[in-house]
């Protein structure tokens, strides 16, 4: 066991509040924040396309990069498609289509050369878009790297927490299993969990919704290897602020357990952070977890990374 | 609260001083230092090109890819525009034109055809244009990705430190407010406060720029999350060395507090910093701090980023 | 000598089975364990093409290549070879090379338009590969740079952990020894050893898969440089767990030495972390290391990476 | 005043040896340790073409470009110059010229098509040629990029480490003086030193290489900024291991001063580390530091970079 578990000052998330609040952290790992004046996406272009899905990033890459080309097309077809040597005339869209096909051939650097600027305004605007064509691809690499380099762990939680008996002993532990999705090795992983309770109601009621805080102590709060899942353990001894507690009291309290974790990340060579909570309704108590790897017959471990949640009904007391 | 304040050494800035000094930290995170003899721009090419701002930087990198053109293109004029195949000819302008555009062609490897080298010394200095034109291209794609994969965070510090009433208590306090104007997960912030005060004058006065150091305590030096705004507060209680200051005697000491953040930011996978410091002209007496955050009907938090500011007048006493 | 050697919790790798297990980490760094239900290689592909070897890697990427490529060429003979201009044809096999170079002139944005599009159906193919083939090189900058950076350390572990005398003192000791076969200088490099010992049997015999782990204090548990190699040593003496432990109960036991490294690469610029282990078989008794670097006659040290190995039999008792 | 300089063992770079060792680190930061057995160049070359000198990497990079096109060109001319459409023909150095130029014009995709394959085996390795560019590109731009981002410091040492009165005390102290010669901001530099002393011969003389090293405690051993320089101090009261000693016994001794230097790097948003040695012959007495800083008139600081070893003789004592 660490160090003693203790009551601390807010965590960052804000101890006081005059009405009802949803759980602090969502299962997806975004904060029930809604932020009026962050920067917009324009100011913080480079984050917001690292950060949102791979979907939407292509869409709005493959948009921008046709937009330009509809754009420059749109321009050579201004100047007269007759300004474009070897360019297929005809109706408008031919005209316009062999614009287009001229805008891509240019920015992609291409090049065939059936098409070519006949004209000085022509060649000026065909050297523009080769060299945009140049930097939205050292852009979009940059942007490429950018995603792809940053250290997301894929470290997945128990769907819920369990108040369940510690191994043999007399005491209830609180008890969650996490187990890294990805089959990469993570080092010197550590975890800190904190617990959010609504401090016991006043006789006037206004402050409710008012918070403490606690620093749970835990059974181990690092291993150095994970390559099997880790069911991070705080013991209910008599030190414990949970000492005699429930889940229904738990509940009535607006509980939520907030957790970090953070290790080395061998394959981004960098360290790597996952948060996650628990709220009141995501405890379940005479529950236990159920060991999910075994050794098969050739000596090796059999992880079944799938099974995290695998829990079973506790009826009598038995050896864990 | 953290541990005791304490008398330091110089954290770096200089100590003692014959004249008086501008403030050690301007609000825009530079140092009031006038540096000579650092290694000029040639020898620290890439630190400064990641450094300088997108405007400088994009006006660089254009004169240098434009200049580069020019430069092929004035040496194929010198050659001989003849010694192209395909170029349109005329008056100097026309010749010369015609030269970039092939320059262009050449650089960009787009290389449409319809001009291409007509003799070897032509063809020598294309094959040297198009290496050149991939060259700075790889560098490009390297310096947009360094200056995108920068950790900047993006913290906005209150413009004033408050000189205020610690909660309900009797001791006062000095508080100021930071917030992520990104809208990104910074996690487990630190923060380092200290303080310079000059020392009280001598007899004879010479040494009346003298400092010294405080390494202040904080109520909490650390936060695990940072989704809202955080309040950083020193109180002044008996065991710091501001027990019984003023504004007044803040502004005659020259007081400037110098502060260091350090967190995690999510979105780069990297540790970030940020530095700040007011001098006693940003200290105000006999505000406070108002929340700039509150529950909206849908139980999330309304955050408003740019009321990191909010203050209001404080009479009598309240509870915060 | 650093702190003391004391009994811990599981390090991460479980501390009890049914039956007999493997080794934990294999020589080559990997962990016997079998992952059911991981990311498969879509879900995790980056990953993937970062973490395999080199050979692999190369085929893969050369295969998404060659494969596009085909695909490709069979959509230009799809739509009739006769909508390129100028592609010579013949036979089947001579269309079907047609297509394929233009489409490789295409995708790489060679364009030497020879070849070029001869029908709207075919520019619109042909821009779509020619964008197709500026992501592809896009990404495969990416994966190449992000496996170039991965700060992966070359140290190498001796082969045979060795239980010896320590120096001139009657205890004996655990040693092993790591070089670094990178030429390149590693900062502040530290080490952690564990031991996993299986408990010794019960009565019923159910449990003999039960392990200990006991965290070992070593002479020095970091060295500030490692310019040669690095002898790291636990000594066994009386607070040790493995007071008078010898090859054969180690062996009995199923000893495994589980030891993490971790320190700062000048080359890559970030921490690196290596792993390894020492099954009870790997271990020697009656043998000590010979010094593998010595004095040459300009004073400079000559260091033999490759005798990392290096060990000689102990009789009577020499000053080491 | 941190902690207490205490003995330690050996910090990684050998304690003992039979012969007269040259200097543990060379002023350009090299340990003088010749490696038998490392990796080699092509084992290990990104690591070799990361830290090699620019001049050396152009050189290594531009030879590896040409060498490839000149490889192709002679392929080309092998297979017959007639089988290139287009190309100019003539004498050997003629044709082999032409090949040349078509190479170069498919290795960088410029393509202009003037010249273009004419046999379907030119155009198989003139696909696989324009293919070797694109993974040449793809990997001289990782390289490059990987060049750029290593966080050098730029972190220059006075030449000469002072044995020198330590303020107005009675102590002496050794002093030296670092400054960062890039106008960045390094945050939270952090230092240690070790000293290096051979031990008093023993009577028969066999061991009289052997070293002890020490830990020196510094005056600061951590700065919160640094925008000027920073002057390292040990002071040699009666709890140092130096208390009483010479120049001429630290000769005698073979003294050498070992010191790394650690901070985060605002530029790179990494940490970076510097290290150097100041050999005996590199102390001097009767000497000290004069500020390489002043105010101007403006109240700005004037950093004088190049000024980091300014020193002045010390006669009487004066206070500092």
């Amino acid at each position: 066991m660490s160090d003693k578990s203790k009551k601390i000052l807010d965590p960052g998330v804000g101890a006081s509040y005059r009405h009802r609040t949803r759980r602090i952290i969502n299962p997806d790992g975004s904060f029930n924040v809604r932020r009026v004046g962050t920067l917009n996406v324009i100011q913080d272009a480079y984050h917001w396309l690292i950060t949102i899905q791979w979907i939407p990033f292509i869409v709005v890459i493959t948009s921008i990069i046709l937009m330009t080309n509809f754009i420059y097309a749109y321009i050579y077809w201004l100047i007269g498609i007759e300004h474009i040597r070897g360019a297929a005339t005809g109706l408008f869209w031919d005209d316009y289509l062999s614009a287009l096909f001229f805008s891509v051939q240019t920015f992609t650097t291409v090049g065939y050369g059936a098409m070519s600027p006949d004209s000085q305004f022509v060649g000026l605007i065909a050297s523009l878009e080769a060299f945009n064509g140049l930097l939205l691809s050292a852009f979009s690499t940059g942007i490429l790297y950018g995603r792809f380099s940053r250290p997301i762990s894929k470290i997945k939680f128990s769907e819920v927490a369990l108040l369940t008996p510690y191994k043999e002993s007399d005491n209830m532990s609180i008890q969650f299993r996490i187990i890294n999705k990805r089959a990469n090795t993570v080092l010197h992983m550590k975890a800190s969990v904190f617990l959010s309770l609504n401090v016991k109601e006043d006789q006037d009621g206004t402050y409710s919704h008012r918070r403490d805080f606690y620093d749970l102590s835990l059974e181990r709060s690092s291993i150095m290897f994970m390559p099997l899942s880790w069911t991070i353990v705080h013991v209910i001894d008599k030190n414990s602020p949970l000492y005699g507690i429930t889940v229904e009291e738990l509940v009535k309290r607006q509980a939520e357990m907030l957790i970090t974790l953070n290790g080395y990340d061998e394959t981004f060579g960098q360290d790597t952070y996952a948060y996650h909570s628990y709220v009141a309704e995501e405890f379940e108590a005479n529950k236990r977890f159920i060991r999910n790897f075994n050794v098969a017959d050739d000596g090796m471990i059999l992880l079944h990374v799938n099974d995290v949640d695998l829990r079973e009904d506790i009826s009598p007391k038995e050896e864990n």
